[in-house]
């Protein structure tokens, strides 16, 4: 496994503070409802690692975009990734009272709260999407189109669906890499491609590149999730360790053992690099972001 | 209150079927999920009024164009409200069982499918919408801010979250209407501006016309609502008769009595009927489905 120097952190830690602070500022218009503001507001701003708008950023500046022109877009899909914890937290989904070491949304407020919160998030984000500044209409409406294809039915809605249908059932690598694919991959994926979407006419021999590599890393950061499950430690994580195997979830350690997912997810790093190698130094960011994907410890 | 004749009823009736047909086409593709796509379906396909989508079609009549331009969007539209009946029913929200005479989403698949179903739905919306076949680049996108807005934080959502608050309290008359606005006034609203804004360079003024009736529609169609909890057969509503008074729901008949609640509806049909006197006989499906709200029976 690769070290990550500092380096790496500096890159992520920029564009997480101009996230956070786009956020911020875009999250505090007015609402209808108080409640539901707070609730909307305490779900986006726990202090995510946001990762999907730092890989939105980093593809903007391999196709020589700044990270202006990938901000709003990176935001929205932090929204979207946001909905999704707040909905899959529910009671009737995976009920986790903890996340990111606070209380989920719907124990902080409550259900119908929670709800609501997500299902304006969504909403939000493709309002966003819409009014992208300094992005071409052409593009804004095919970030609209990829988004809500990575977040619908086919993709990350879909993988959570196929999620819950298959706790105690044991799945093949095939299988588990479809929900993976699905649930986390798609919005990954997205990410990436809509940062590239910012660029006027980038090539679609990069995009497909891109997409490559966010394909891979994708994958590579599901298996190292589950790793952390079972490596890693409750206060860091966020969440109480060995959730999954408690609930009988099918994970790649439990299909591989720790020392097969390790080489898995080696190798799937080793791919998203390789897809890369067409770019110079503007790739840095992403290479940058697969490092610390799988060295991260939460 | 005006009388409607079968003409009302041909025009319903035309965009319904073809909504339907187009419902049903657009929403037997490929989903991840079996369970997922079956609960999309029953959500959609149950048989509902098809007032919004109706109501685009009768607004893109009125700036000239024919129901072709206008069919995608009206759909994407329906998907949205399907949606929130959907997340509306479920336990932590209303708690209902029952919705056109069948079981709740949530009752006849499951809480998971049926909040999951609820979100593929909207993320379908969006991506029909910025796909919408004969509409104009910019129109597509301005369709998507005005649906987004319409439908979150600000609109439907935060409606939704007011009335949930608002169980149980005396509401003022401004009160209840500021929440009626946004539950159901801005997708009503937001059904006839995305149908005219299928006219390529429609004019503001027409625009607002067609706004100022949506406005006055939408709250006549609550009144009614609000009527037919009171006044309606339980078969021929599809859901309890007498439910809003059973949860304590603030509602016009509370508030105005049965008398006044009746002279609100009359006057709020005039205010919309007035707003398209500038339009010929091409408004004449607009002017057709308001007669329609007052006077339906479920």
């Amino acid at each position: 496994m690769p070290d990550y120097d500092l380096s790496t952190m500096e890159y992520l830690d920029n564009y997480r503070h101009r996230v956070d602070a786009e956020l911020d500022r875009r999250i505090a218009c007015h609402s209808a409802s108080g409640r539901l503001q707070e609730t909307m507001r305490y779900s986006v701003l726990g202090g995510g690692k946001r990762i999907r708008p730092a890989l939105c950023i980093a593809a903007a500046c391999a196709v020589g975009q700044d990270i202006d022109a990938a901000l709003v877009p990176a935001c929205a899909i932090e929204l979207i990734h946001a909905y999704s914890l707040v909905h899959d937290d529910l009671p009737a989904m995976d009920n986790d009272e903890l996340r990111r070491g606070r209380p989920t949304a719907h124990i902080a407020f409550d259900e119908a709260s929670a709800i609501l919160a997500g299902d304006a998030l969504q909403a939000l984000a493709f309002e966003w999407l819409a009014d992208a500044p300094g992005v071409e209409m052409q593009a804004r409406l095919t970030m609209i189109q990829t988004l809500a294809r990575a977040c619908g039915h086919n993709g990350m809605v879909g993988g959570q669906a196929i999620d819950l249908e298959s706790v105690g059932k044991r799945l093949t690598l095939t299988q588990l890499e479809t929900m993976h694919r699905h649930k986390t991959g798609a919005l990954i994926e997205a990410s990436v491609r809509i940062g590239a979407l910012t660029a006027p006419g980038v090539h679609t021999g990069s995009l497909n590149a891109l997409t490559e590599y966010a394909k891979a890393l994708g994958l590579a950061f599901q298996v190292q999730d589950d790793l952390l499950d079972i490596e890693g430690d409750t206060e860091i994580i966020g969440k109480p360790q060995g959730s999954d195997l408690a609930r009988a979830k099918p994970t790649y350690p439990a299909l591989l053992g720790l020392a097969g997912a390790r080489e898995h997810l080696s190798s799937l790093l080793g791919y998203a690099l390789d897809s890369l190698e067409d770019f110079g130094p503007e790739a840095d960011p992403l290479r940058a972001m697969a490092d610390y994907v799988v060295a991260r410890t939460y």
